[in-house]
């Protein structure tokens, strides 16, 4: 079974790594950006054909390493 | 307009960070993860309207800042 974890920073935390890339940007012509924030995506394979054991067992993964759910938000996404 | 870059390794590129992750996944009892491989997430927002427009910078951004082509992909989502 195959899924995607996208974690993204929640709204009002700061992105100084999003900054960065956004001066970047402007600095290279693009000025019709008007904001970026930057996250992390995990592509998984796991060992269970269940879709629903597989969805369960990476919330955990999320909850325990791949996230910090302070600041974090994450989303999982089953590919199959 | 919002959008969402998705960059990722190419198949056959080393991903230690990945790796790394999957072993302190298998530490902490997650044994059934066969692999993970790391990317990364851009949440853009672009002052254009137009989606066509807005994907045709976003492609320019990519080839020039946001992804390094000879070993990564990227994907563009159009959020709205």
């Amino acid at each position: 079974m195959k899924a995607r974890v996208i974690v993204t920073l929640k709204n009002g935390v700061l992105d100084p790594q999003g900054q960065a890339i956004e001066g970047s940007l402007h600095s290279q012509g693009f000025d019709g950006v008007q904001s970026v924030r930057q996250g992390k995506v995990f592509d998984l394979e796991l060992q269970t054909a269940d879709a629903d054991e597989a969805k369960a067992q990476i919330e955990a993964m999320c909850e325990k390493l791949l996230a910090n759910t302070v600041i974090e938000n994450f989303a999982i996404e089953i590919i199959g």
